[in-house]
């Protein structure tokens, strides 16, 4: 018997059929439209195969309170064909099997803690900054979840006394999305992050705002390892910027035995996702 | 068969015995002067009760890595006499029953979910602003626990536009803990808290860093309560002002159903320390 993973995005639903040692043996992109039309798809992609049980790592805002009476709903999203949409309940009846959900960053996290960035360690937290900037915690083989599910990327870090820009999050302004999401980079200086590798303090800047959210996630969720994705990350230059601001932030009061280990890449890339919408079934 | 119970904190050791429900039977406290001699008294203390268990709120840094070869051991402290004194092993030598230790604000977080103003959520959050800030979080009847303990005092968090306190946190200057502690309050103005009622301004800015850091908690944990406990929060105008920022901080992103639930204070006065203590033994 196989476990079925998807990881359920705002552009693309990612199928993919696997097993627990974390190998995929099909997969199949199906872009996401309307949600009748594209959860047909979904359940064609697996029509042929034996499942006992599907994951899903589902974009946001989804209700993941198991105390809730919309729990698995999607709640107000500006994908406005998706909202209130019963995901959870929808592939529950469907496939008739169990079905687990969690948010993206969370399956993405579990991914690298069983067969990434983080198998060596007992916890560890992905964040990615990208389009927007999430994260995800994993603890003993577990993610973490609140009462509604956290919203890690929009905290409110100082500003570097350089940067004059307003931010972009239509929430909060300069929160922590706002200012340092690839969207942001972009708005603050008018060119896409990949075209500004050369200017230095484009990622001093940068690194300045997710090193205080990384010392903040640290001092409050105290992981044993920090794994960094999305596309902003592609910029190299940003690692070694942020392991040394860290440093300096959390200044010896929590021992970070070897920064190069604590702050690291992902070892997943195309598959993190349905990996770690597999890797769900499991723990839960 | 009681359960025992011992807040031990830098100045006093408050031992108890009680039960499951939360009564304490009997209570003294023992002033925390050298190793040996605290803890032989504290070991006459309970020696004529017959205990099932002893539950532990320590003061710190203790090291709670379950995986550590110095689990329950006393860290780095100023407190010379107790640096690397191994209280959990001494304890479970001494008393041989199972012994259960944890941070003194979580066993405070965890007294509060089960017998005060917790007692009605899944999981709450405890800060307290007192000579310190320190936070703890219990989620479903467990205290959460990192690799280190986390340390929430000791974030950073915006400053406030009219301040220009440097802070006093030996590691940090200018974090959480240097900026809006009792003792920071009193380094800032030349006076103590309770003697500054009056002055607007005072409160205007401590709220402001409680505030943002109580967002950031809130964003990154997600607990359904927070209780805000220590010698500061005595002043009772905090609590409206920290509300309304929190309010203003998140701004609807995330649901708050009514700030004076979400946000409010501690139920247990005297007794929680212990009655926490008493309530780990139960859980872990
Ligand atoms: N080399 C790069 N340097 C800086 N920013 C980049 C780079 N490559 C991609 N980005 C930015 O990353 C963002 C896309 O992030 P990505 O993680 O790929 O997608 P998403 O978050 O939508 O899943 C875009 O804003 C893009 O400008
Ligand atoms: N009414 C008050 N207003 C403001 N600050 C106060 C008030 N009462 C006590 N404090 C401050 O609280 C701190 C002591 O906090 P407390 O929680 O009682 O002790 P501890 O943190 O040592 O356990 C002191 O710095 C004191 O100045
Ligand atoms: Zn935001
Ligand atoms: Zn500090």
């Amino acid at each position: 018997m196989f476990i079925g993973g998807i990881e359920a995005g705002g552009t693309k639903m990612v199928c993919a059929v696997g097993d627990r040692s974390g190998n995929v043996q099909a997969k199949q992109s199906i872009p996401t439209q309307d949600p009748d039309e594209t959860l047909a798809k979904v359940q064609t992609f697996f029509s042929n195969v034996e499942l006992e049980s599907l994951g899903v790592g589902s974009f946001g805002p989804i209700d993941l309170d198991k105390n809730s009476d919309t729990y698995g709903m999607i709640l107000n999203t500006p994908k406005t064909a998706w909202k209130h949409v019963d995901l959870l309940g929808r592939l529950q009846k469907a496939f008739q099997i169990p079905v687990y959900v969690d948010t993206d960053v969370n399956a993405a996290c579990l991914a690298e803690y069983h067969h990434g960035a983080g198998q060596d360690v007992n916890s560890c937290l992905y964040m990615t900054i990208g389009t927007g900037i999430g994260a995800g915690l994993v603890q003993d083989g577990r993610t973490f979840q609140g009462q509604s599910h956290p919203e890690m990327g929009h905290i409110i870090t100082p500003k570097h006394p350089d940067d004059s820009f307003a931010g972009i999050c239509p929430y909060h302004g300069n929160c922590l999305e706002g200012m340092a999401s690839g969207p942001a980079i972009e708005k603050r200086y008018g060119r896409e992050g990949h075209l500004l590798s050369d200017e230095k303090h484009v990622w001093e800047i940068e690194s300045h705002y997710l090193a205080h959210a990384i010392a903040g996630y640290t001092l409050i969720l105290s992981p044993e390892r920090i794994i960094l994705g999305g596309g902003v990350m592609k910029q190299d230059v940003l690692f070694p910027l942020v392991r040394q601001k860290v440093s300096e932030l959390v200044n010896g009061y929590i021992t970070l035995s070897g920064m190069n280990e604590f702050i690291t890449a992902p070892q997943l890339d195309d598959e993190q996702g349905v990996k770690g919408a597999i890797a769900l079934t499991a723990g839960m």
